[in-house]
């Protein structure tokens, strides 16, 4: 058997070619397509970024009228899964909900048999409405109020607003977390996005990568790590501690601290610096800067004492609580972004597929062992 | 940035340590925690080798006889599932369906926000109980037929087929299930296992790693190729075509034959040895021989002119024709088996956790290229 060995956690190894996304982790760089996020983040939509995402290049005018207007096509959902959400415990977490709705989506989707690239196209238009439409529909039922239906006029992110609050969303609530859309909506092979091509590699249908991708971002080393940082702040804030002081304490008992470090960068995440902009400035407008103040501060003291740099997660979570967002929507709002990326790498790991299939170093029992009756057994 | 290039798919590349799980591919071995396949095929039961598999030993009496009665205390459905898979469209396919009911049964389990060892093994009890039982129930519903409670007294196998069929199975039909059931429950870091660790790797639940392993395993180059391999055998048999002639005619087409070749193994699928075994007694018992000597012809063939061995899924499909099991069931039932594998990999993963988060080696446009005003686009 001829195999190497890779580092714990495939760090440092390819595992795939791939055109949508380049991350230079030592000059603290992401581009999508090539394209910086800072531009994208300076001047771009979500829609227009997600064009970018799938297609490979910016959309003309035309292209973009045609774009917007099949994700406001797909922006109506099955009465079947108004109903199954309506049947789910109130205690479910929005997280469970999302990932066994999406599943339920492919009973009620024409092209489930279909696993062609423009199939797929097509599911991941109506994937892209329907995760954001899912997500507040449900937080709405879960809180004992009426369904907010959608509105084809509004952008992606105001109509998530809109059916989520069910009032028209202030303009900087829409940019902002217009904003925050593009800046997580792509991330190369991190661990949500290798699942999802892991399982597409099947040649299993995009519902099932999708789902599998909900169930990986879940989770508190990945997208879960944005109530991580939330819940820190809100602890904080309850006992009325000073946070740096807060802070140290968790670190001399062994506690993470979530929101630090990652895997590929070795300085700034970018997507931290714009996120550091935007929750100040939202606490500013807003004249609650506590959540801000609290986050720098312990952000320099994490950079001094730890040499760790905040992550994307780090700023995300005072941005949405600013904005007045539960603290268990920040994950589903990460996937209603990630949705983008996911689907552009399923459609290109289809378009080029092998089964992903690694090895393992074995270390158990030394075969042969042998099979004893029951008995003879200790 | 310092990478390794691994083969497309991760061709010979080990992803992780692993105790649970040994296979030779040159000389064609299998082991479960070092004990040979072909003794365990010979002599243990499916819940015998779920033990093993989870817990690294053969258990003694007292053990096992723990192990059986943990199972069956777990051999019932919450009535929210049984009401949910009531609601679903009689269209779903069985995969869908089990992906579906899995990720919703996290709403139920009072242990769903500990990810503790003990807690996921209590989990996996639980899961390996459910995913049988939400198989045959959902099968009986879509039929329009009563549902039948589960019975205690009986092994897994047994049970299953009974929830089924509503009757008594043979001796035969139960040791067959209960073979098939041991050969299947798991092989290393195949698709599916690979797909639960990644998922597990991110602190996330369980029932997100197993949700995102049916959704692999339902793909047609894993798990969904018992389906193909029957879905030939029945084209054959209404075509009234010599099997021989009729896949001749398919190999000029460049279509591919279901249920041969392996990455890992390059001699004979060790599983397929005792599968073969099983087809040919169990046609020969029921006087329906016909899948059996119709695939031994294809094997015969393929394997003189393609060079290529029978694998798993090859003879599990005539097996489960002469046993009277739908089509669409193949891969539900590699499920109700692999849950066992699972879950093993999913627990070892845990107590020795990284992050699983490889690289990608970008191919797109070069950096830096820029955004531009939309109507200086082309």
């Amino acid at each position: 058997m001829s195999t190497a060995v890779a580092g714990k956690g495939l760090e440092g190894i390819v595992a795939a070619n791939s055109g949508i996304c380049w991350i230079d982790g030592d000059a603290g760089v992401l581009a999508y397509r090539g394209i910086d996020i800072h531009e994208l983040a300076d001047n771009s939509t979500f829609e227009e970024t997600t064009y970018l995402l799938w297609n490979g290049r910016l959309p003309n005018q035309f292209a973009l009228r045609e774009f917007q207007a099949q994700l406001a096509l797909a922006r109506s959902v099955d009465q079947h899964i108004i109903d199954l959400l309506r049947g789910f415990p109130v205690t479910a977490t929005p997280m469970e909900v999302l990932r066994t709705a999406v599943s339920a989506l492919s009973f009620y989707d024409a092209d489930e048999k279909d696993n062609s690239h423009d199939a797929n196209v097509r599911k991941s238009y109506n994937l892209t409405a329907q995760l954001a439409m899912i997500v507040a529909i449900y937080d709405r039922l879960r809180k004992g109020k009426e369904i907010v239906p959608p509105d084809r006029s509004l952008s992606h992110a105001a109509n998530f607003l809109w059916m989520l609050n069910g009032v028209k969303p202030s303009e900087t609530a829409v940019h902002t977390l217009d904003i925050a859309l593009i800046l997580h909506a792509d991330h190369e092979l991190n661990a949500s996005t290798f699942a999802a091509r892991v399982i597409a590699a099947t040649l299993s249908d995009i519902h099932s990568a999708i789902t599998g991708a909900i169930g990986a971002l879940k989770g508190p080393l990945h997208g879960g790590a944005n109530e991580g940082v939330m819940r820190l702040l809100y602890a904080i804030d309850k006992a009325g501690a000073d946070p740096v002081e807060y802070v140290k304490n968790m670190l001399a008992a062994k506690q993470k601290i979530s929101g630090f470090g990652h895997r590929v960068y070795k300085t700034e995440d970018p997507r931290a610096t714009h996120l550091r902009r935007m929750s100040e400035q939202l606490g500013k407008d807003a004249g609650q800067s506590k959540w801000f103040e609290m986050s720098r501060a312990i952000e320099l003291y994490i950079n001094a004492d730890k040499k760790l740099n905040a992550n994307v997660d780090f700023y995300s979570a005072s941005t949405y609580a600013t904005l007045g967002i539960d603290i268990d929507l920040y994950t589903p709002i990460f996937a209603i972004s990630r949705i983008a990326g996911w689907a552009a790498h399923i459609i290109e790991q289809l378009d080029d597929n092998r089964l992903i299939r690694p090895r393992a170093e074995y270390i158990g029992p030394v075969y042969p062992a042998h099979w004893v009756p029951i008995e003879d057994r200790v």
